[in-house]
């Protein structure tokens, strides 16, 4: 490819709103660009890292025995409603009348259309499993699009579904897609880490993320380096701290803490740990009646230790927390602890509420926590004797580093990272609510058991700059880099030499299957390598006047920190070995 | 392939509403499952026609030097409202609010957001020509999808835009797309013609069609088998079927036609030929005020011989009917002919009308025509003698098959055709709407001269059809056929033999790159040979034990009456021979 015959359009300054680095250099390096809101056109010179990706997915998928197709952008309501979710969807559901008034969705996912299919063509049990894919426009009406096209609004998603006749030989299939990802990640050239995921709203199994290690990256995630253990941090396991609790050694002892409303204030106050001290979150619960009116609501007092963080997700498990919960209003709180939140506190409550230890609580002795006095804390807590066993003890915080590990195999460690895919062994969930079933052997009609598997495509192209970048610009791992090199003739257009020495190799490499790109713009040598920097080529020749006399060429690795020389002789040699050929 | 690895799903009869064969047999072949009106799932046996359609476009359109990016689905109304195209188009532009009230539109084309881009990115002459395609799903909001996919609502197109400097340029890049196109289609392996056409709606000066020869189109195009005349039927032009006009040699002659109410009929009464008969159509125009009220109404008569059509897009050209017409009401024609239609003609009319004489009825002389007085028609009527002679006088009619071709060599036929690409050179329409200019060499503001160029991608597959089928099935082309070659073998479950040779030959063609499937399904020999068949693989292999004793193997190309036989020693040579390897 000549650039003259491609389009390059480099930008010196990311435009003001694109605030993370990947969005940044996309928009410099001419890859995107901005249409509306969270909405990008794909020019030609991120297209082709779109294209590479799709490439990689595609081949893996066929591997691994999946069948592509393709369903429509513009889906009817009427499967959505038979699922419910026409209705349940916030508005990120983008809705749509057409010219007769009937309702349709522009797709977020497919999982309505995909089982609709699968109740009319599988039939029987001799048909399972299956599963079948496709690559297609999304929309997702965020209601605040960012970070570019990782957060966009439109993007181009790679969505697999699995049907199986049992949850056996689903997780069979869930196994065959976990290993395929890791195929398609490790082929990306990517460092990645699938973790064990909540499966949240749509309800299933068995889920794993695909994170994309970057330090900007919107999740926590959290792995043993001494086991696969691995998991995000909405999930991992924080297991108990102690093995058992201490017998009392101190009295129960009402201390002053004037102006000291934190954990961490009042154990500095106190000259104490901070691990000695309990922190009080209070929850309330709505009970509805059938208006949607608030009939009764129960208040709970969360207890986690000072240096830990509540877990909605895992307290959204606890019964009674299950249907949703809200943090207590200020007349809740003084209503039950007669006090203002900072010295709120198991111990004197003036009504009952709902006591939730976290694990680690539970097994404390002589704890530190807020007295239901303005200004004043317990010192030498003890459960059992200041106060009643918790109502329920559970996992409610968040891991930190240093936690031990729940496989028991060293200690955990907490990276970034960037969600790109997704696997879920879904159950019934879809085929009970569309009545999707197939006939056993016996005849006898049974639900598909179904996994679902995605894969953000255009999202990739953000993970991995977030991943590799440098002040210079992108660093694209060769496998989904736009070219894989890049020739930069000097002074072309004056001498006859380093045109045909120039031609030569493009046409060289190009017969031997090399995405290469021969820079014929004229541009100055400066300007050229800033751009090829920028766009992120991982290898460039450099083909000058002065460097031909001495039989000799320039190459950099976009990683390496200084060009070096080639001897034109051996170069064609030297580049296949640069490339891996 | 394997057939187990893959989806197959044929049916034995159509759904009811498969109105055209190629609906029928996508459907029955498994290419295609409806969704909703007008939108369709493309099975994997469908999609990967669609793929390799998608291929050869790509690889031409990138040889032409046009350059690929990808534009979203979903685009901000704003771009649609600069060219005034979100208020001019009809309901077939499907329109939706955001979650914030935001109007966007579902793409139906993309002359908008690419102009949009061009007026951003290309700034210099230097620039300029530029040509940028993209794949993408597009959705129109037809009132009345029919024919499958070729009039649905969602469906997947290639648009191209070019960007030139000025008018000889930009012929330049419409010659370069024309021959391209040629190529493309060429590949394909269809019949089909690039004939003119209308500009219509969206103007500009030059325009083609790409037809795709099958007699259920839609189309009629017209071409002289002696040259490179060819036209859409809207367009193609009526040449006068005489050189002059014959002096009058009859009286005008009140002649009783009781219950003729047309030339068919008159002529038959009066024993003469139907091209001595003129047809009267009475049409009106409207002039509105500001407020779409209507000031005034101007009533026209056009007249064509009685054996011609009137072409409306001919008549819409002519100066006072461009702005739009409609048929006469019954009060006008009472009001302006003082009789009912039927008996209608130019002779003795109430009030003035304008008069528009078809080229050919303009030298016609002693014609019979309504006498405007009920059951009777006018005999022996001459211009200039009986009727003053007529306001306008204009190619208005379609042709006919025999009409001489307006490029003197030979006469015109007519074949039917379903259109699948377009060719537009635009003009300056949009980049003066939207205001893209470019700097010329004096530095100066122009604006960009456009063409655009589309390829309706899922309606080849219909095109295809129409054209290549029989009873058995699709006939697909080698090119675009979803696998080149089927491998059957017979009793593979029971034979040994058949198995390893059926496999041998699956690896050997797939490692020559044989897009080959092997039906290892085990269904019976009658419904496999009839799956294949109806889905239309070009080759297909049958491996069976009996043949293998003999040495052989049964070759049938779809086209063939009957099966041949290959000899299994040189098995590949011959079937290289037959793929054209």
């Amino acid at each position: 490819m000549k650039a003259s015959q491609f389009f390059v359009s480099t930008l010196k300054e990311a435009p003001a709103d694109a605030e993370v680095v990947s969005h940044q250099l996309m928009m410099r390096a001419g890859m995107i660009k901005r249409l509306g809101a969270g909405i990008y056109n794909y020019m030609p010179m991120g297209l082709r890292v779109i294209r590479k990706v799709e490439g990689i997915i595609r081949e893996e998928m066929n591997r691994a025995g999946a069948v592509e197709l393709l369903m429509p952008v513009v889906q009817p309501a009427e499967l959505w409603q038979e699922t419910g979710r026409f209705d349940k969807m916030g508005p990120e559901l983008l809705r749509v009348k057409d010219r007769h008034g009937r309702d349709f969705i522009i797709q977020p996912t497919s999982e309505e259309v995909m089982t609709d299919i699968a109740r009319q063509e599988l039939r029987s049990y001799k048909q399972l499993p299956k599963n079948f894919y496709h690559i297609q426009t999304k929309f997702r009406d965020e209601r605040r699009p960012r970070f570019g096209i990782m957060r966009g609004r439109e993007f181009t998603m790679k969505d697999a579904y699995s049907f199986d006749r049992d949850v056996a030989t689903a997780t069979l299939s869930y196994q065959n897609m976990y290993a395929a990802y890791q195929r398609i990640f490790g082929r990306f050239g990517l460092e990645f880490r699938a973790v064990a995921a909540d499966t949240g709203a749509i309800g299933g199994e068995l889920s794993h993320e695909f994170q994309v290690i970057a330090d900007t990256g919107e999740d926590a995630i959290v792995y043993c380096p001494g086991s696969d253990y691995a998991a995000n941090i909405e999930l991992a396991e924080g297991v108990a701290l102690a093995a058992e609790r201490a017998a009392a050694t101190q009295d129960l002892t009402l201390t002053p803490t004037p102006g000291k409303c934190t954990c961490e204030d009042v154990a500095a106050l106190l000259g104490l740990p901070l691990s000695q001290t309990v922190k009080s979150l209070v929850l309330a619960t709505d009970e509805l009646d059938d208006e949607g009116l608030i009939v009764k609501s129960t208040v709970w007092l969360l207890l986690l230790r000072g240096d830990h963080d509540l877990n909605e997700v895992k307290a959204g498990k606890i019964e009674g927390l299950k249907g949703g919960f809200r943090f207590a209003t200020h007349a809740e709180i003084d209503d039950h602890f007669g006090c203002k939140p900072g010295y709120l506190g198991p111990i004197k409550m003036l009504k009952p509420v709902k006591v939730v230890a976290d694990r680690t609580v539970a097994l404390m002795s002589d704890f530190v926590c807020g007295a239901n006095q303005p200004e004043h804390h317990y010192t030498g807590a003890n459960w059992g004797r200041d106060l009643a066993e918790p109502d329920v003890v559970a996992d409610i915080r968040n891991v930190v580093a240093g936690d031990p590990s729940p496989d028991g195999k060293g200690v955990l460690a907490i990276q970034r990272g960037i969600e790109v895919g997704h696997v879920f062994l879904l159950g019934t969930k879809y085929s009970k609510d569309m009545n999707a079933t197939f006939l056993d052997e016996n005849g006898k009609p049974q639900h598909m058991v179904m996994g679902c598997y995605g894969i953000g495509v255009t999202r990739i192209l953000g993970a991995a700059i977030e991943q590799n970048h440098d002040a210079r610009g992108i660093i694209w791992p060769e496998a989904i880099a736009p070219f894989s090199l890049v020739i930069c003739p000097i002074g072309m257009d004056r001498s006859e030499e380093v045109k045909a020495a120039a031609h030569k190799l493009h046409d060289e490499l190009a017969a031997l299957g090399v995405d290469v790109l021969l820079d014929d713009r004229g541009e100055r040598p400066g300007a050229m390598f800033a751009d090829w920097e920028l766009i992120g080529v991982p290898h460039r020749v450099v083909i000058s006047d002065r460097g031909l006399k001495e039989g000799q060429v320039e190459y950099q690795g976009r990683r390496d920190t200084e060009a070096g020389k080639l001897p034109v002789a051996d170069l064609l040699l030297e580049l296949k070995a640069k490339l891996k050929l």
